[in-house]
């Protein structure tokens, strides 16, 4: 790689068009258009709703091998193509997730691409962009304090105090924030009892707006939530509170994809952004689904490596929206390679095609696992300046057994002129039109038939197991109406198995479904399978301290 | 009033302007404006910095006689005011605050002005607005997670746990939150600690943005916050932990002032919004010396009565910024006069000319105390339906005892048209040109004496009183070089006195300064006379329940 300037000096060099002029290419009338600056925009709901008779484009999905510190480029990738696509002369349209504001004051690193693969205004993204993230935490924290109220004001619902399960959130890493007793100080301010807050990103609410169809849908989910159960265990509704029509009104603008631009001046939706461990990881249906309608191409990611997101997208989001992917890019890069292959991040310097051989291992499975879900897989290697010819030809023959290719693509360098012979794959691939999609599962499984059906089939675990207080919960559910659902499951994202040590393509471990959650909102049943963190901390030195304006007005320490 | 519409009807009939031409009619182009939706935009701060060298029209400060629970309309008053010096051929721009979310969710009622005189988009402008608030809370929520952290991290600066003075805020009614006690949980949570949240109005952060003059010198004030003291008692300010310049990246755009539009598309900016108790209660200082430079006429409001709102805006905001105000409107009703004499809300409904007499003594009081401040003072009747020719005369009478004109206002019901009068008074009184404004007392009386002054000048109190642990704080403030700051009286707002219910004009009444807060980003030392709630609860049936999105996607019950 040879270019020497940071992701946030070519962001800013970008010569962004007018996001109504970026509008107006997609047939998007300017009106339709709430512009937030003059390089965003959210695509309004009334000109959503005029697309429906209109036919989809293909829907691409880019994931990756299990995320190693050597980093895959996945975001990256996923603008590259989009570019790529448009390139060659198709009408393509990228669909990221939003970042979360509150890790950008701990580590350093922002989250819109990198290098000549980018969506912009970059600093803008990163901070408060349009504000959907605030309105989540405020939605959220509106049921929150609407449940105290309840509680304080005679508690006529019945409530278990000690059975709230709605906390708070807040878009902000404070693990002082992960457990507390509030309601203290006296009658004044009701009852004490133990809660905490997650980041927002973490919010059920997230992961609502991102598989909310339109707002009345949006409502009935918000409605659907449970936040507590009473003391014969029924559970409580948001409803039941009457909190959902005010968190509608509160969600009503989030709701709108947000339009922006790349590098290179093509529109990008960068929309919602839920966790993907509790939750699926990835951008919202409505920006998908208004991508489509406007595109040959929509280019998306799914988040972590692909036994997480890619099993999620396909098994919670398109399921539930109703979406056929056409292809599926498989993002690797020779360091997580290496890495996944044995070689510590201090050595990922040498040559090291041994190494790398073993590391395609894991690429393999995730090659296997997409496959399984009728889907055409192709493997994108991300070009780092060290990667070796020899190197890069071992991931090749190792592809090549799966009747597969893998392409190098050096979009990070180049922008969309390093990343057409994916493009063009990526076209022949799906305008063959064999792709078969459908999701691993029926409906009507079990639940616990489901999270085995994951452990075995894309873990390629040798079994799932439970504690009976877990099988009995989820027979509740089941007893309950929510056996449809899809499972979601929470396991580290650094390997196939639950530790994360694990790397390469571990076989026949056994995977703990140690405790599981009802999303009855979002449509998901959890299964945590190790300790899941939903609020952050800060580092020791904090990104914050040295985050500021320089003399221009610029952003400076933020990326 | 003949007015069958509510304030949410009205505002939703209004022929909006883009927000681009109204912006353009100031001689503000379009790319230093920064729209957020075609009806409201952020003044670039680049712009705001090109105006310097121009001359400042006058300003106008409308103020009350002290709220009662019949209404004054003083926020409507100020609207009015604007689009009636428009009307007469002045350019004027009126500047109030942004109301705060959370009390939205409580007692139905938006903060926008009132029947035909609003700032337009209502709805927005209650609820996210330009998520200003929202940045507020977050860099406020960032520096407490900053706070804990540095507590985690080994607590080089020697921070007191104990003495932690900065919370967190939330812009949520949600009384829970006031008191708890965070990082329980373990080790890998932090320590154990009590705090809790305010509401983001009453964040000192609000009071900084409102008063910095420009970015450089909000960064400077966001440093100089004192967020907890050593064991030794000195101060820990966010400066030491590194704090002030993410913050001020957080806060870059809410600095920017909002414009939108009145009902009559004059221009207005509606930007910040301190709590009037525990800080100055005023729009920014941005927005008023903006507008200065871009209108003839300024019209801009202050907090509750002149008592507490007057009072802060010419001794905290009029003293900082150096504004020199031209003339102050006095807004009153009949009703809230004869409350003040002694009416009972349930019988406002009768003529009652002598309890009108006895209530002007409370108006009377608030036309001196405008004048010691040597500015010229008009009194505003806005007018009711009820209101009768012999009440009106009544308080006509008794205002010319002082020299003074009271003057009926009827731009609820018929908007500018019904403020001509008034309008034409205040260009009178502006353009003689015989305001003298000073503070009531010099930066160099001792802070407890400048407390002395405004309870024996303003509120009419015999004395001050406090115990020696109040006085010794202040002589330590003073000693420690925040002697020269003006002080901010916490008081209530609905009597001269700390009782509440003691309405009128009472006498020789004796004020108990029973706490004091130093406030050094924000630059005053508030001075605590009696509850003063920084949280605010939800009441039994919260507005909550009923606020929903109708059939056409509009919102139903927030007003």
């Amino acid at each position: 790689m040879t270019s020497v300037q940071s992701d946030i000096e070519i962001a800013r060099a970008a010569a962004k068009k007018p996001i109504m002029e970026i509008g107006a290419a997609l047939g998007i009338p300017a009106d339709q258009l709430v512009p937030y600056g003059h390089d965003k925009a959210k695509v309004s709901a009334d000109f959503i709703g005029s697309l429906s008779g209109r036919p989809d484009g293909k829907l691409i999905l880019v994931t990756a091998v299990n995320p190693t510190p050597a980093g895959e480029g996945k975001t990256t990738t996923t603008v590259g193509l989009g570019d790529g696509l448009n390139r060659i002369g198709k009408r393509a349209i990228v669909c990221v997730r939003e970042p979360s504001l509150g890790p950008c004051f701990g580590m350093k690193g922002g989250a819109a691409g990198g290098g000549y693969a980018q969506v912009v205004p970059m600093d803008d993204i990163n901070l408060h962009f349009t504000g959907d993230f605030h309105a989540i935490t405020a939605a959220h924290n509106l049921l929150s304090a609407l449940i105290d109220n309840h509680l304080y004001w005679g508690n006529a619902l019945g409530v278990d105090s000690r059975r709230v399960v709605w906390r708070r959130a807040l878009d902000m890493n404070d693990r002082a924030l992960r457990d507390m007793v509030c309601g203290l100080g006296g009658a004044s301010n009701g009852f004490p009892r133990q809660t905490g807050f997650d980041i927002t990103v973490a919010s059920e609410i997230m992961a609502i707006l991102c598989l909310a169809s339109d707002l009345e849908d949006l409502e009935r989910r918000l409605g659907d939530i449970i936040v507590a159960y009473r003391h014969d265990k029924s559970p409580v509704f948001a409803r039941d509170l009457k909190a959902d029509g005010a968190m509608t009104v509160l969600l009503k603008d989030a709701m709108q994809p947000n339009l922006v631009q790349t590098l290179e001046n093509n529109p990008a939706f960068v929309h919602g952004g839920p966790f993907a461990n509790i939750a699926h990881g990835c951008n919202s249906v409505v920006a998908t689904r208004t991508a489509l309608k406007l595109a040959d191409y929509v280019v998306t990611e799914a988040g972590f490596g692909a036994d997480l997101g890619a099993e999620k997208f396909f098994n919670i989001k398109c399921r539930k929206a109703g979406l056929k992917p056409a292809a599926a890019v498989i993002v690797a890069t020779i360091r997580a390679l290496k890495m996944n292959g044995g070689v510590a991040k201090a050595d990922l310097g040498h040559e090291n095609v041994d190494a790398v051989k073993a590391g395609c291992a894991n690429l393999g499975r995730h090659i296997e696992n997409v496959k399984q879900f009728g889907v055409p897989a192709i493997v994108a290697i991300n070009h780092f300046s060290g990667d070796t010819d020899r190197e890069i030809d071992a991931v090749r023959d190792y592809v090549a057994r799966f009747g597969e290719e893998a392409i190098v693509c050096r979009h990070w360098e180049k922008g969309s002129a390093g990343i057409v012979d994916l493009a063009e794959k990526v076209v022949e691939l799906a305008e063959t039109g064999h792709a078969q999609f459908a999701p691993l599962y029926p409906d009507e499984m079990s639940l616990f038939g489901k999270m085995e059906t994951v452990v075995k089939r894309i873990y390629r675990g040798a079994e799932a197991v439970a504690e009976p207080t877990v099988l009995d919960q989820l027979s509740q559910w089941e007893a309950a109406g929510y056996g449809h659902l899809p499972v979601c499951m929470a396991k580290t994202q650094y390997s196939f198995s639950t530790d994360p040590t694990a790397l390469g393509a571990p076989n026949d471990h056994t995977v703990a479904i140690r405790e599981v959650r009802l999303s009855a909102g979002a449509g998901f049943v959890v299964a945590i399978t190790g300790q899941i963190m939903t609020m952050p901390g800060l580092p020791r030195t904090p990104a914050a301290e040295t985050i500021h304006l320089d003399d221009r007005g610029q952003i400076e320490g933020l990326f």
